[in-house]
Formats: structure tokens, C-alpha cells, sequence
């Protein structure tokens, strides 16, 4: 399905247009999804300090996209934390100082249209689900592989929230009890193992066993080692490298059996910053998830791909999520 | 609800009849549920070798329980393994010699009426949501607690099957990668930590230290240990016994809090041979998932409550599966 941005002069054949706005650390991204499925417009700001310039920032992202749809629109908005059903943001460790925030009455009233908001992980995992890598399957598990881990759950066709709105926090399910520290106050959470920032910690730990000296110099220090320095030294075939993305790899598949026992899904999909790099750690993926699941010869193995909306997917999700939720609003009155 | 069995007189009344049978290791429980959801008569087989015993003897029961019910019935069959969702027992290690075997096919033949197949644990979720200690609540995840640990979601809604058939296989989600070796294969899996088993592992391990002297010495050896006897002492009093419930709820506990972070239910049901031990672990378990469910100042903890449907629970939750199944295949032919 085409999710490419359609040429200015298609905007205004938008009828039934839906609107939505991941909300990040740094930025917010707004489109306008059209009836095809495609990214008619689109458009982003700096993500600002502070609830009410979020919502002085999320209305001037939706009015402007508005004014780009002929008809009626829907509104949707994906936000970084733990979001209740009702909307509420109870916490988000990317937009500090906003705890306990009606973000769908403060977005619904300042707009003076509904709108929708969801975790956007979740929404992530709508849109990868209805039009990107989890396309024709009904059981399907979403793993957003940043600098933590996020993720979404599609079962039996049905997207899940949960009974709270906080299904799929995967990132803090406990893998080794006797674990590395994390800040959320537990240990051995499995953000601390399988993410962008784990895998420089781990080249960080074997640094300090005199290992990775070449990426260590191209660092400057070990403490100075990234993710992102650690895959292309892997890329470009340094050992020391490679085994660290194996340890990262051994990790992700270790979190991916015990879903896989959890959810039965037909399909993984990954996403995520990560999933630049997965053309060195994919084979190191596959090899130990096929190892790793449990009655791997009695059963089909999930498949996993990675996802294909990019950056835009949690976007393109809180717009799908907000034309759901309107009409379950509708079919309710009616 | 009631679910105690009718008067002899009252199975006459049945007139939607749903009979549903329960096959464990040892026996195979039969009930007839009514339209209120009652219990009108039950019977029970000592479960046979083979495949072809095994689907006599279900056959016999069914027919049995038939003649109690004075209209259409409906059948459903819990089996204990791995079932796909059209009722093939792939693997099961609790009815060694019967492998993909074609379950379903087998006792509808047998029978001449259609006959659903599922895994057990799944059909004791279904009975506790409907009529037991998940009543009320739209999204659950039971937890069965024996020899090992099986389960059995609820979410949305919606019971979960998986793509295949096998969700809710809690008992190899990977608690501890440095973990006791499991006969899976794999290390580490949750049902070497927090089962029946596992007590008694845990309390040779600390006997193994020098403690446990009561028990050791009711035993008559440290490795006759079990956990009946460790429950009973902890009940008397004996501070080392508890220490060992106490582990047991620790690691019962971390399972809850992963699988929180996983489904976000409303609530937890335990159920399966070690729930006649709650009294002695409730309190340390209802501590322990306190302390480790992710941010639990910041969001309403789950319930933990215990199954009510006792040992029928899996009968019960068959004869509802063969109903559902009947009710969409009705559905599906109109």
C-alpha cells in the first residue's frame, strides 16, 4: 500500500481525512492519511516545553493539516509514556513536567473537535498492522527498538489497550534477576539488554575487559562508545563488534520467545531507530530465536519482519486510532 | 453463580445442554452444564493409554453425560499440551505416546457431532472468566499453578488463542538466563521457580545449606522433600519452610509483574493444586508483586484473586468452548 506523500494537487481530494500527531522528545510530526491509506500531507514542529504549549503546538499542527482535507476529518494523537483509555497521560519520562495530564480533554477542547490519544507505541503498532509490516495476520506483536524498548499488541484482529491503556510495555519485563540497574528502580529489565543504548552499554563492559580497542579509538573513550558506532564497526566486519550486536541479538530473541509463549503471534514486527542496523543483526536474530523458542520443532516459528512505515508510523497510527475511536463514538450515540 | 451439582431430578430440565471434558494425566472429568451454568450431572474415567483409549473413553463420557440432558447438547474437550486451533494435539507431555493426533477429528467422528478441542488451561481461563473468580472483567489473565504453569488470557473481551493455538504458555517465559536447567531444554523458565515443583526444588536447594531440619526430618531425606510438607510446616510455623514460600511468592511475583507490563490486566486469577497453599503465600505474594510491578505508584495494581471453580474448572471452561465453537460454526453455515 502506498505511504509515500501524494503530490499538493491530491490534498483536496481528501473526503473522509484523519489527522494525527506523534508527539516525541523532539518533535511532533502530524499527516493527514487519506481514504487510500496515504500520506496526503504532512507537516512537524519542535516538541515544547510544558502541557499547554504541547497543546498550543498539537492545535496549530491540526488546524494546518485540516485546512489541506476537503471533508470531515478525524483527530488522533500518539504520546511518548503511560496513557490511560480515557486519555489521561499519567507519566512520560520524554516530556518532563507533564504528569497527570488530560491530554484528550485539553487537545478536544482547545480544537472544539474530538480527539483521541493513545501510547504511541500502540498507535505505531495500528499502523504497521493495517497498512505496513503486519499487513494479513490477526495475531501480531510490535517491538519498537530505540533507546528503549516499546511495543503493541494486535490479537485475534483486535488491537489491545489493556485494562488500563498500558498494554505492551515490554521494555520493563524482568530477564536476569540478578541484572544491570535500571532507572525505572528494578533490574534485569529487558530495555537494559535489548536497546539502542544497551547495546552501547554492552561494548562499554567488554571495552573494560580489553576488547573493541578499534572502536574504542574511533570513540575517543569507552564511555564515549554508541550504538551507532558499535553497527557500523560490526558492518564494516570488526569481531569485537560483531559479538556485541550477538550478545544484543541473544537478548532481543530471549525477550522474543517469551512473548512468543505469552502471544503465539504469526508475526514480529520490528521497529524503531534500530532497524537501521538490522541488516547486520538480522541473521544473528533468527539464529537464536529459532534456538531460543520453546518446542521449536514442534511448532511454526513466528515470522519476523521489520517495519515499513518508518519514522511516520506512530503518526499514521494515531490518525487510524482517532477514525476508530470515532466510530466507536458515532455507532454509541446513534 | 451456582456450579454445584443439581439434584438427580433437575438434569431432566437441561435443555441446552453443553458437556465438557476434562483429560489430565491421571483422570477425565465429565460435566453437563446447563443453561444457567450449573453443573446438572458429572463423571469421571481414569484417563487410558493411547490414543484410541483416549477416545473411547471420552466418547463413553459423552455419551453418558447425553443421556442426562433432555435436548441438543454441545461438546468441548480440554486436552493438556499443545492444541492447535483445529483441536491437533501436537505435543503433550502428560499423555506420552498420543502425538499429532487429530483430536478434534477423532471424537467428532467417534461421536458424530461436532466436537471442539483446546488446551486445557485455556478452557479453565474461559469457565473462571465466565462464571468463576475473572467474572466482571475485560481483560484477565489466568495462571495455573501445579507441576508447572499453564494459563489462559482474557483480553478486550476476547479469549485468546494465539496464531496457533498456543498462547498463554507462561511456564518457559524465561525468568533467569543463569537459571535451574529446565527439561524443555531451555534454562531458567518460570515453572522451575514458581510451581509445586519448584518448592520443592527450592526447599532441597536450602536443605542442601543446613536448614529445613523439621521438614528433612519429616521427609526422612532431603530429597523426598515436597511441597505439601513444605506448605504444611510454613502453615505451622516453621520460619525456614516459609522462607522458602517466601522465594516461591518472590518468583510467582516477578511472573506477574512481567506479564502485567505484557497485558495490563484488570486482574490476576490463580488457580491449578497449589491455590489450597494461598493462605500461607497470599500475603507475601500480594508484597512482592507490590514491589516489582513497574511504576506501581503511578497505576492501579492488578487484582490477584484465586480460582473458584476448584478442580471442574477445566470441564466446565470445555463445555463453554464447545458451545462458542457451536454458536460460530451455526453462525457461520447461516
Amino acid at each position: 500500500m502506498d505511504v509515500g506523500v501524494a503530490r499538493d494537487g491530491r490534498s483536496g481530494t481528501v473526503r473522509h481525512g484523519r489527522i494525527g500527531i506523534d508527539v516525541g522528545g523532539t518533535k511532533c510530526l502530524g499527516v493527514l492519511v487519506d481514504d487510500e491509506g496515504s500520506v496526503a500531507a504532512e507537516d512537524r514542529r519542535p516538541t515544547p516545553k510544558g502541557a499547554a504549549n504541547l497543546v498550543a503546538t498539537v492545535t496549530e499542527l491540526a488546524a494546518h493539516l485540516r485546512d489541506r482535507a476537503a471533508g470531515a476529518v478525524t483527530f488522533g494523537v500518539g504520546l511518548p509514556g503511560s496513557i490511560t483509555r480515557q486519555g489521561v497521560l499519567t507519566s512520560s519520562p520524554h516530556l518532563p513536567g507533564v504528569v497527570d495530564f488530560d491530554a484528550a480533554g485539553a487537545f478536544t477542547a482547545a480544537l472544539g473537535r474530538p480527539v483521541a490519544v493513545a501510547n504511541d507505541a500502540t498507535c505505531a503498532a495500528l499502523a504497521e498492522w493495517l497498512l505496513g509490516g503486519g499487513r494479513g495476520v490477526d495475531d501480531m506483536v510490535m517491538i519498537t527498538m530505540g533507546t528503549g524498548i516499546g511495543g503493541g499488541i494486535v490479537a485475534g484482529g483486535h488491537l489491545l489497550l489493556g485494562a488500563n491503556g498500558y498494554a505492551g510495555e515490554f521494555g520493563h519485563m524482568m530477564i536476569d534477576p540478578n541484572g544491570r540497574d535500571c532507572p525505572c528502580g528494578q533490574r534485569g529489565c529487558w530495555e537494559r539488554y535489548a536497546s539502542g543504548s544497551a547495546i552501547a552499554l554492552e561494548a562499554m563492559r567488554l571495552a573494560g575487559e580489553g576488547f573493541l580497542d578499534a572502536v574504542v579509538a574511533e570513540a575517543g573513550a569507552a564511555e564515549a562508545i554508541t550504538s551507532e558506532l558499535v553497527v557500523r564497526a560490526a558492518a564494516a566486519g570488526d569481531v569485537d563488534a560483531a559479538t556485541v550486536l550477538d550478545h544484543f541479538a541473544r537478548w532481543m530473541a530471549t525477550g522474543l520467545a517469551n512473548l512468543t509463549n505469552a502471544f503465539d503471534p504469526a508475526r514480529f514486527v520490528l521497529g524503531g531507530g534500530l532497524v537501521q542496523a538490522a541488516p547486520v543483526f538480522e541473521p544473528m536474530l533468527r539464529r537464536h530465536v529459532a534456538a531460543l523458542v520453546y518446542a521449536s520443532n514442534l511448532r511454526p516459528q513466528p515470522e519476523i519482519r521489520f517495519a515499513e512505515l518508518g519514522e511516520r508510523a506512530g503518526a499514521i497510527g494515531a490518525a487510524l486510532f482517532g477514525a476508530r475511536h470515532d466510530r466507536e463514538r458515532t455507532s454509541a450515540s446513534e
